[in-house]
């Protein structure tokens, strides 16, 4: 196969009509697949059913201090829960608050507190006339629909294979006291599967913002969610890297068990340092008694420590592995030598990003839709849901069986190839 | 014996030397009695723990509508949830969302949304000049608590045999459109148990409140934990009898089974309008993917449905109504002729509420905690902590064993009697 911008008019056109006919036969088929969120399959489900074995109604319910998880108190988590979340995003258990079942949750009620009531004594940001984020594009469409819901002007930031572009970041937030935030998925980005390098890491550490209650909002949602045993990515703990900086207060490290044991009754976490936390629960004891014990209970019983849980990932890792490696493998294959389009190679995480050619997103989505493949929508990794140059689509492989996802890879590189061919045509 | 006002100086005098040996006696005891908090006792914790084991490694764990609880998704709550909180708190299913563990995060989630983004299409409070909130009392401290930390102006209203002081209510929101809403606790109240009459439901229904967003915060914490199987309060329900008053949007409702299955471990959930429920799920699709699908199940999977709930409830009576039938016992006994005090005889709920005279409730409480019985603090039943007139206590006999309870209720019978009497030679 050629580079399809060296392809002359007629070889296109002779192109294009041999793919309408193999795009004519998908339709045919009347598929309906979805490729469009990062939710773990059903077989991943399964492997965390012993969880519903662990506690019974013979089982002692009290924690390691004596507390009844079955009964109200404990605003922050029980202590072995500390431990095992705190473990499994690498900070001191003194520094981590247990939540319920959704990080998510925690990094809206965040941005809310921070909208009413301000960080650690300064203004609420309702009292300001503009409050902004920096948002690396392409992001993460729930962090962007939190600030947006809130009002709060959203500024592009280019990821760079190392991370967000630092040298932008470094002079924005030095510059605004409006900038008060900068959304952060470190390890296996959402959606490149990028991890932040160590130098990324030290410089964020290290920023000089003018707002005093700036936070870098680091979600760590795929902190432990490698792909391979050794191949692994590393990222530097920001928490300790802020505090080594003379920085301690500066950053906000959130977590979930949500794609470790089930999404959506697993168990979110807030790190921070102790200043921030003293800031936080002010407000906690004011929403509730306290999370979900018995949930936290039924997870350290399950997990029992971070090398259990460490163990029970490799499971998941052996499912996802498969997936990522057929859709790279069909993508190679299928669009390696076009031209039309490139791709990240993400060692974890949940995701594959794909950039098309400039313009080309939507309609690569449309048609794949057309043909009963859903993708997230074009221009949802970016704020506003506006991809400036129509090009980056989210991949997610995880979710379907594996005989589904290889035909919804095939249907989408065929779909990247016909809008580019078109593209390429319209320029003849 | 006799009541305390008439008593001479000499045997006011020689009384208080009398309950003076008995108190050092008490304190020779070295108690750690605690009545201060309505959380259910061991006891009742453990007729729940059947629900450990509806689930289990062979669960088939998909709803009635496919719905796999264990994945992403259904942000309002699986349908057998909804059916089952629903016939709990007698509405119709689409009426209803179902949250966390937490009715008191709803609540309070409830009032910070209104903060930052208004109700239904209003200004967002954190823009106006000032927000006021109708409190009857003396009421729940953790309510005070919300309305205070997001700055709002709390204005008393005193409750009455049935009811808040309906007179008031309805001049108040009909003059002055910064009151926003009412906290209620409309069945067993907390503290006096009382439920409010009909013809207090129906004026609520009827109110005609100067604020188009003013609401009314019924919290039906209470709905279904009756003391006696029969000899049980009947509440309107407010849902319906505000639409039968033209009044669809001014309620909303908000429950848990926290003292039904397990204390933070349960189900939260709100009932609300059509259009209220539409303003809800704009703010809820931003903050969550969903709440605890499997815990949902789990409950619905326990108690099957409202009646199995119901059969549960009277285990839970059978536990409470021999410790509150001894604390009014003790209180009839030692206190019922002398004129000091007076209290409450809840058919269900959590709480007694006594009325000490004036002047007298923190050192009644200060002198129980002195001898090893911790209650309530004096004044947390209304807002901003502070009883005008220092008279009301809450008693909480849930939580202890009844030996436990029957030595901490003779104490504070006697605290009540020192105080008082100490009082009472004050002004001799």
């Amino acid at each position: 196969m050629a580079l399809y911008q060296e392809m002359s008019k007629e070889e296109l056109l002779a192109l294009k009509n041999e793919l309408d006919i193999q795009y004519k036969e998908y339709q045919a088929k009347g598929l309906t697949l979805d490729m469009s969120r990062g939710k773990p399959s059903a077989e991943q489900l399964d492997i965390s059913m012993g969880m519903m074995d662990v506690l019974n109604s013979n089982s002692d319910l009290t924690c390691e201090d004596g507390t009844d998880c079955r009964n109200y108190g404990v605003l922050d988590g029980i202590s072995e829960a500390k431990e095992l979340l705190a473990d499994m995003i690498e900070v001191h258990p003194d520094n981590i608050i247990i939540y319920g079942n959704s990080s998510l949750n925690v990094m809206y009620d965040t941005i809310s507190r921070s909208m009413t009531h301000g960080v650690m004594g300064n203004t609420p940001w309702c009292k300001l006339d503009k409050v902004k984020f920096l948002c690396p594009v392409p992001g993460y469409d729930r962090h962007f629909a939190i600030t947006e819901y809130f009002g709060i002007e959203m500024i592009n930031v280019p990821m760079t294979p190392e991370g967000p572009d630092m040298d932008m970041v470094e002079r924005l937030v030095a510059e605004d006291d409006a900038i008060k935030g900068i959304w952060c998925v470190p390890k296996y980005s959402n959606p490149q599967g990028i991890t932040y390098s160590d130098e990324t890491v030290r410089r964020f550490a290290r920023l000089k913002p003018a707002a005093k209650d700036f936070r870098i909002y680091w979600d760590n949602a795929y902190g432990v969610h490698h792909l391979y045993d050794h191949d692994q990515d590393y990222l530097i703990e920001i928490i300790a890297e802020c505090k080594r900086a003379g920085n301690p207060d500066m950053v906000y490290k959130f977590c979930s068990t949500s794609k470790i044991s089930f999404p959506g009754s697993g168990v979110a976490a807030v790190a921070a340092s102790p200043n921030n936390l003293v800031d936080i629960k002010k407000q906690l004891k004011i929403q509730t008694i306290g999370h979900d014990k018995v949930n936290q209970l039924r997870h350290v019983r399950f997990y029992k420590d971070i090398h259990g849980m460490i163990e029970h990932m490799r499971l998941h890792a052996n499912i996802l592995r498969p997936k990522f490696e057929l859709v790279l493998n069909i993508l190679d294959q299928e669009l390696g030598d076009c031209g039309i389009g490139s791709w990240t190679r993400p060692k974890g995480g949940y995701f594959i990003s794909f950039d098309a050619m400039e313009g080309c997103a939507k309609a690569i989505v449309a048609k794949a839709k057309k043909a009963g493949v859903v993708m997230t929508p074009a221009g949802a990794t970016y704020p506003y849901g506006k991809d400036p140059m129509d090009s980056n689509i989210r991949i997610a492989p995880t979710y379907p069986p594996i005989s589904e996802l290889e035909v919804a890879a095939k249907l989408f590189a065929l779909c990247v190839k016909l809008v580019s061919v078109e593209k390429i045509l319209e320029s003849k």
